[in-house]
């Protein structure tokens, strides 16, 4: 099923006066703002969708499948290029290896480009065991003290890479499951020291233009420790790698209470925030649909990268991806969703109004401070949305579209009640 | 330092024009809307201000004034007065004893009604000694096996009960400090029984008009167990005392990650919620504006209490208060954005459609229920805030006239600069 | 594979004199201690393994085969019984269904009784969906809104009911993954008043002699909010239902710094605390090896249950229960640590001092506290554990003849390689 | 009030022969055990006692006396040495500075040489502001943006080393509360490189042979962010000053559930761990007694302390300390108990068998890795303490004997029930 730019026309003509009434009224309540300006800006922001989040997810108690999930990766790209033809803010996939090797890169890159999808940072899997594969990850991959399961590990990597180079991919995500569940397991010291050796052959591995991002994680799947638990050690990783290695960012990969924007701060100001997962959690890694529990927190999260952006010029852009499970929503219902509040939190904090904020730190008017974050966060930005989607050609309302056009019913009907997509 | 309606009224006439404006638009947006009635219940909404709370707060290692404190119980009725006449919504004191005795009743009635201002539920200290006691509160009040402690913190709860009756009071808050900060120092069975004896011999003492409420806490001041350290245990110790006896769920007395808005409408579905303190927090008890931190929750907790006043009719009205800590902040002007936070997320889950909600439940559209619950959230909800504050006689933009009038300047040259409030 | 009686005296007497000569130490250095008093409680402590732990356990990431794993019911009887045979502390099965529903009843007891194991609490599942079952549970169950949802869900609780009664079981555990993973998903009163109703019937469809136990859970495999979060839900439930309905504690079901012991001691004193699964956990349910993680909590839980056993007469034995996920150990090497631990634990907690800690308590000697709750933790009691299984017929070292027969060899050659549990 | 070196022989007559059975009942059960070069460790390890924890600690809530505190920094002297000559583990003591500032230096430091106690890590403080100060820290020390206010800060450390370079200490410990209590009220990146330079400025002051130890904190008395509030953030400041900055580890300072203990083997394999600050907590940075709550935890850190210090030859010896708050308990008893605690663990992580360790990580034996870990930390090792201390002429049970003493009471009479020491 595809969705074409008229259909999409045709829905949006109903809402457009709207929009501009909208529009207008938001301009004369903030005289001051660039309305033109943020509008491109969150037309332009692009979040990519990762392969395996287009079926239902699950946890170790048990799986409700939703139907008419993609059984291929040609399927999948295709749900994708349901999402960026709906919401325009959708044109990249990030791939995940060995669940999405290509047969024909040709033509999976014809398909991509049909849709108006770039293929960003590959995901390469040392956390499973592949079926009669010559070792096994149940204790360990790149950290691991026997040299052919770290080997093994490092040269899947290293064929991600390949993958990803022929399908015009320019950066590789490492996220390790390695760690240990129970004291005395693991020596630290060798597992990192391990972790930072293998990191540097993959880094060395990897064309001159692409980027390695280094994922980090307290626990889960191990309940003890985690070979990269936290921001400083990936920090350190990639410092040991070199200058095109980053730290990635999860927004569930935190012990309760973090305060992940000051990290994001940090990193940024360090110049090595390269890639950011977006998702929402109550307990852990829940991996919620983005900004469904803490859209304050996201809001905050933004209000440091959009200050980054403009002042950390030694950082690169980075790559946002959603990184979210889908236990008990449509998938594609779900992901529309995390669009809309990641660029909720966008336009926002755009509102901020940065210099008397910086006036407010500089005469410690603490009232004053937080009056200005949250005149821009109670603003209700949804009208620059939909006129950033009118402008890129997207449905001004995506979740209504996708509703009526009974996209999921369709789905079902292509692929059968019970196609499962490969993935957790 | 009074402020004068007449005052407001001249501050309000500039800003008119401008209601008028928002709100005819948001009820063009949201073209069901019941918009007066929502008003009138915005405008109604009292919460009650401690008189602990209008001077600078600390913490154990340290605490920064504030000019122009409340040095006595008469200021401190002045400065909630202030409060009340900018915003209308805070027409009530808490007070607490034995920080604030009177002196003379019907004069502190009298100042009390020349502000508008009514006297809430009545707060006990025995987590303090206070010089010249018999007896020390340093292992524990109300939960002591030694008979002359508990009954000296009995007692001590009946006076002020006695206070709060000359002064018009109906209720009594109990927040309870004891507990244990080692493994084995508190026989937790024993101090769970002394602590049910105790609170029944308060309730018996109470006019039959009077209600009890019983706080929760999981820890601090003690930082091993507290005796009533959760909802159910407050719930029972309710159960125990009789029908007038509930819990009070204060916001900051949660362990990390807690659900606040279901126990909410588990009590309210038991009849059992009493009162009510807001704050916010990022890591435990930190007495933070309110809606600082967390103001999603904060709409989710105001969902379950709109619902519940709605359905349980065997609930009483709560008994709304702000429990903060001013560490930083001006008291008035942190306490004025507390009573913004407070209103915004009380109006926010006014506007949740209901009858949509319940179909979505009913029919597992878990996509609809978020989007329903977040239509209301993201709408900008301030001109309905403002909208009722005009009708009420509250300054439009509280914040804003305080600071014009140099409130605070004006309190350091009646006070001085180092006026001290009693209390924490 | 069985092991009997002579082989473990065989394999015992290396280390009679051993036992000997440290219990008599053990004895000089404690010399009031009632040493045969104390080893009679712990040979008689007996916890049921349940059906689904004797297979690898796995996380929503993947799962590491073990090999010989137990592929029918009975050959999970044989893993319990050789369990049973080495420690004769796990004397007691606890079924799950439906993973465990018995061909031929008379047969299953028969095998049972062969291995000296009882069937303790019954477990039922409305947590997966049966292939072919005519409702799904991916909405709820018990707290369903959906009458033939509920009713399928209740008449499955009946069924284990019955399957029970003819194996011998006297009570059934119910264990609800019912909640909900997104604010607004769930109408938190009516879901709890929907599992209120159908507890009382599950109730009421028990034999008379039969208890009902309560579990609780904060969240996972839902991730906003569970229907029965906490004790004090549990708690109300219980009430509500009857006399012989009681909560049931699983150490691994606590939001994070939750004093345990403390709700421990509240159930027992309010004598409805029916049932006790054990495992530790550092982050959420991490369902690890017991005592691996936090043996101090532990001891203090044990400090309370004992404390418990001998002042609360109206509270039953509570029915103990391993409920551990053995992702990375051989699951029965797993299970022979956990009930090493649980017995140290207990062990431990006999030996405390209670006259002398009332006394301290009772005169506020925080310090004496401490150190007669240290004294007995310190002590090194694994004499005392040995003592009781030399007496009761049990290993000496169990784990150490676990390893020596080749346990699991064996089993790998019976089974082979890729059987594997039914189970999560 | 001083111990005299014969009246500690001479309690420990009583106990000379207990031991010595002890011990040799220790070496039977542990064949290999090198107990004399175990007890040689023991006895050489000593604890820095900071000054402020002589006196009663309290919270915000209040603070209940304990009778006979130190009010001068002599007493606060005798204090410790009573404990040193109690225990021979506690020869050093931490000043801070401004509760600290000596009259006399040489008086001062003969004082503490008469009870055989060296000064440790000096303390800055810029979290309270001192009466007549020209600057307030209210809004940061050495993160502020302004420069007078940062280089008050800077001066005060200056004046620190100056202070210890008299007495002897080689060290500085900079603990900030610079960090923020509100979203929006600090600019992230500047406070972090205000701080950064301030630091390099005081590193720049330090003498050739001193150290800097940079604590980190992630939250209070600060409610929303700390400047340094992890140890990332510790880490990359100690390596902008330079080789001898280092990483201070205090064990209350960390989020809910933080794997300290790796967090300790990653910074001692970077050579960065510089100082420890022990504690013990249950919530937050409770600042109880150390191994009173989690005493399994602590001794994994030792294991990881124990393994660093004997493979990272690159990292220093680190500074150890008890940073408690004695709220509850006589100070000078609580601090008895930390020590034996500390001591306790060492000992457990010396009898670790760490060939075995290491050859069952290797052959992922995860059960035997658990079996050696648990080996240890089961035993008794309270005999090879008291070996240690009659070794070197401490008192072998340390705490009968300070109240066989009558320490408190003695110092009540000398000092008076209401003495005060200054700090917290």
């Amino acid at each position: 099923m595809r969705i074409k730019k008229e259909q999409i026309a045709e829905f949006n003509q109903k809402y457009e006066n709207t929009v501009a009434d909208e529009l207008e009224q938001l301009g004369r309540a903030l005289p001051g703002l660039e309305v033109s300006a943020i509008i491109n800006k969150i037309a332009e922001f692009q979040v990519a969708i990762p392969s395996w989040a287009l079926g239902a997810g699950g946890t170790r108690f048990g799986r409700f499948s939703f139907g008419g999930e993609p059984a291929t990766l040609e399927q999948k790209l295709d749900d994708v290029g349901l999402l960026h033809a709906l919401t325009q803010s959708a044109g990249a996939v990030s791939l995940h290896i060995p669940w999405d090797i290509p047969e024909n890169y040709d033509e999976l890159k014809q398909h991509a480009e049909s849709h108006g999808i770039l293929f960003d940072a590959m995901n390469s899997n040392t956390f499973q065991d592949q079926a009669d594969a010559p070792v096994s990850y149940r204790n360990g991959s790149l950290n691991s003290n026997d040299p052919s399961v770290r080997s093994h590990a490092v040269e899947h990597n290293k064929e991600v890479i390949r993958i990803g180079e022929k399908l015009g991919s320019k950066s590789l995500t490492v996220w390790l499951a390695d760690g240990s569940s129970f004291p005395g397991q693991l020596n630290f010291q060798k597992a990192l020291r391990n972790t930072e050796k293998s990191l540097a052959e993959i880094y060395e591995a990897m064309p001159a233009d692409w980027k390695l991002f280094i994922e980090y994680k307290p626990y889960e799947p191990n309940f003890y420790s985690t070979t990269i638990p936290d921001w400083g050690t990936s920090f350190a990783l990639a410092n040991a790698c070199g200058e095109r290695a980053y730290t990635l960012v999860d927004l569930g990969h935190h012990l309760p209470n973090t305060n992940i924007e000051q990290i994001v701060a940090t990193l940024m100001m360090k110049g090595k925030l390269g890639g950011f997962h977006f998702n929402d959690s109550k307990y852990g890694d829940d991996d919620l649909t983005v900004g469904s529990i803490r859209p304050y927190a996201l809001f905050l999260i933004f209000n440091e990268l959009v200050y980054g952006m403009e002042h950390n010029t030694g950082n690169p852009h980075p790559a946002w991806m959603i990184d979210a499970s889908h236990n008990i929503k449509d998938p594609l219902e779900d992901l529309i969703q995390s669009l809309e509040a990641i660029l909720l939190a966008y336009a926002q904090a755009l509102l901020v109004d940065r210099n008397s904020l910086e006036e407010a730190q500089q005469t410690y008017d603490v009232t004053a401070c937080q009056e200005i974050l949250q005149q821009a966060y109670r603003t209700d930005v949804r009208p620059l949305l939909r006129a950033a989607r009118l402008q890129s050609g997207a449905a001004i309302h995506p979740l209504k579209y996708y509703r009526e056009l009974g996209v999921r019913e369709h789905l079902i009907r292509e692929r059968g009640a019970n196609s499962r997509a490969s993935g957790l």
